[in-house]
């Protein structure tokens, strides 16, 4: 077993609307751009994960999602193994891809996530999406992720936590973020006053807080330390892989799936909240990274309000959150978005992030959660990646 | 790390029809059961993975089939993941969970395939099964396994390498074993007449020897050896567990799939083909159990016919093949197969396999294929098992 996994190379495929390229191109352009970032080849590849949620429903495809996939670009004769974790299915392939190079079965490894959410039908995509829960449960009370986080907004709005001003304010950075991002959906700025005027989803909120429809694939190569030719780059290690899913509904006050899975997180890395210095979580909707700011311990209980007003968590700030867009601005493509925010954090910690790069991060950290289940998270991963080498 | 990684229980739902119960009623069962023969209680479970291969197409649940199949049972807040393989999802579940122990990052971890096939109609049934190849090269085709695989015994039969005479009475050696056996799906000895004079299917496949539509479900809990309190029964280790996805179309002669992961499989082990005392392999029909025979080794090429004939594969032969009725027999609900492999293997290895027990086993391998692209399975895995104690 070696603890000392690193990510080797991360690759996307810009996010957006792309009726012209099937899944298998999207895929395809993620998994060789990690390749060609690692500095290998396919041949060098020895396992591999593929992450998909909805191309059953969308696609018909099944079963061999991931093959059908990879054997394009010549992958062959080394497993393949499909994983499927909702909007966390691409950290949950991430973390199999740990899991297989500490367990000594490989040293290199490829975790991709891909998604094209854009078909025909509208509809489609909106009964897809329902199966993120169970369908014995929600099937047909049209009951949308929108609704379960406006649902909790409305309830911290109104116990006094946050303001709607820092729900306009928090949508207006993700978008801001998201300009900057070459491989975002989202690309314009926007202002407080566009947010608040824009179509009403679910009170409190509007269309310009929430990830939309959206194309996509991201991957990462995930290696023994040492296995790969070092491409003098930083290193960027593996410092925690920690997942777990949520089922039971919780009484007040007590841990969120988020948190855990940060706590175990932080645990096995020697971390605590405070040594992070960039991080992308799971704003689905963008106001969840208030909610997911608090989870993960960046502000004491109850302090969110005060924590984002600080201009903590902008690009300048000490503990820059979503610097990529997160998923409101640079898009979610739900198997794909776990993968994405691995890619923004490597290029963040090796200072390759342009216009959008934050001061000399050393710790950085991602969250991914999917699916809900009785008021919880079915799903949720948090990684942690340090960067070994100091900066100039 | 370990090295040292048992089965410390194993669980199945009964293979057949079972139109009153849900895809959730299949899971909970074998996974109850599964837990109960490792004599833990569902809060000792650290990790599960859960394979499931038609959910979305079929019952249209996608992305957290696992979750909302294992909080039933009051599996709560430990990593869940959704692993699809085709036909050899099971066994890439139990592969994850191998992984996770052997990573050190649980000490008891539950694998858990199911499938429910029996849907009101037959024909989404049979669309679903086509996405187990690449639908951008089949849809529309018509191609069915039984086709491909009536393809390959033509051949053989062409060649001079089996006889019908072959294929007929390895399909009545597989009815005779399910008869045996309680879990599965067809328990009727039949003759040579009767599968002769079978319906036919694809030319030389009668019904008689092709697995069917099936609904069902196994469990099996992966445990560091020593994480669980001895229960008195012998100790069934995982002495290897290698996969691999087969992609490229191969030349004659070259290696097959499921000869390359049993090479990959007996180099972990240390072990090799004349070890092996008992075996499932993957007789989606029944007669590829000889094609299964000599790919992995157990007579040499060209001569399996003969091996066949000579009654090594039967319940009181040298190398008895699927005393569980194998898939034609015991029933192949997709997702289930490779985990229900598991269990035949680890009654037999412990001596409580009843009327189908072979005879003080100690080494016994489990090979599951799923899929297919490009003439080769898509995925497959081989397991090895040891039992640690001397038979009496």
């Amino acid at each position: 077993m070696t603890d000392d996994v690193v990510i080797a190379g991360v690759g996307m495929h810009p996010f957006g609307r792309f009726p012209g390229l099937s899944l298998k191109d999207l895929a395809r352009v993620a998994s060789i751009r990690a390749l060609v970032d690692a500095g290998i080849g396919v041949k060098d590849v020895q396992a591999a994960y593929a992450a998909n949620a909805m191309g059953g429903l969308l696609q018909g495809q099944e079963m061999v999602r991931g093959q059908t996939v990879l054997r394009e670009i010549g992958i062959d004769r080394i497993p393949v193994v499909n994983v499927e974790n909702a909007c966390a299915g691409g950290s949950s392939a991430l973390a199999q891809a740990v899991l297989t190079v500490r367990a000594g079965a490989a040293d290199v490894v490829l975790a991709v996530g891909f998604e094209k959410m854009f078909v025909a039908e509208l509809s489609r995509t909106l009964d897809a999406l329902e199966s993120a829960a169970d369908l014995d449960v929600v099937r047909g009370l049209g009951i949308q992720f929108t609704a379960i986080y406006a649902m909790r907004l409305r309830r911290l709005i109104a116990e006094g936590t946050l303001t709607m001003d820092d729900i306009v304010e928090v949508s207006v950075k993700s978008h801001a973020n998201g300009a900057l991002n070459p491989n975002a959906q989202h690309r314009k700025p926007v202002t407080a006053e566009q947010v608040r005027g824009a179509r009403p989803i679910a009170d409190p909120l509007t269309l310009l807080m929430c990830s939309s429809i959206c194309d996509g694939a991201a991957a990462a190569v995930v290696a023994r330390r040492g296995a790969l030719e070092a491409a003098g780059r930083p290193t960027v290690r593996v410092v925690a892989s920690q997942g777990a899913s949520g089922f039971t509904a919780r009484p007040e006050g007590e841990t969120t799936l988020s948190t855990l899975c940060a706590e175990k997180a932080y645990d096995e890395a020697g971390l605590g909240p405070a040594d992070i210095d960039v991080a992308e979580v799971h704003d689905a909707m963008a106001p969840a990274e208030l909610l997911y700011a608090e989870h993960l311990g960046f502000c004491p209980p109850g302090g969110v309000s005060e924590f984002f007003r600080s201009g903590a968590t902008r690009l300048d700030g000490s503990l820059p959150m979503n610097p990529s867009g997160g998923l409101s601005s640079r898009g979610h493509p739900v198997g794909a978005t776990g993968l994405a925010q691995i890619a923004e954090l490597v290029w963040q910690l090796r200072g390759e992030a342009g216009p959008r790069q934050v001061a000399r991060p050393r710790i950085a950290l991602a969250q991914n959660s999917g699916g809900w289940l009785e008021g919880e998270s079915a799903a949720g991963n948090v990684h942690i990646l340090e960067r070994t080498e100091a900066w100039d």
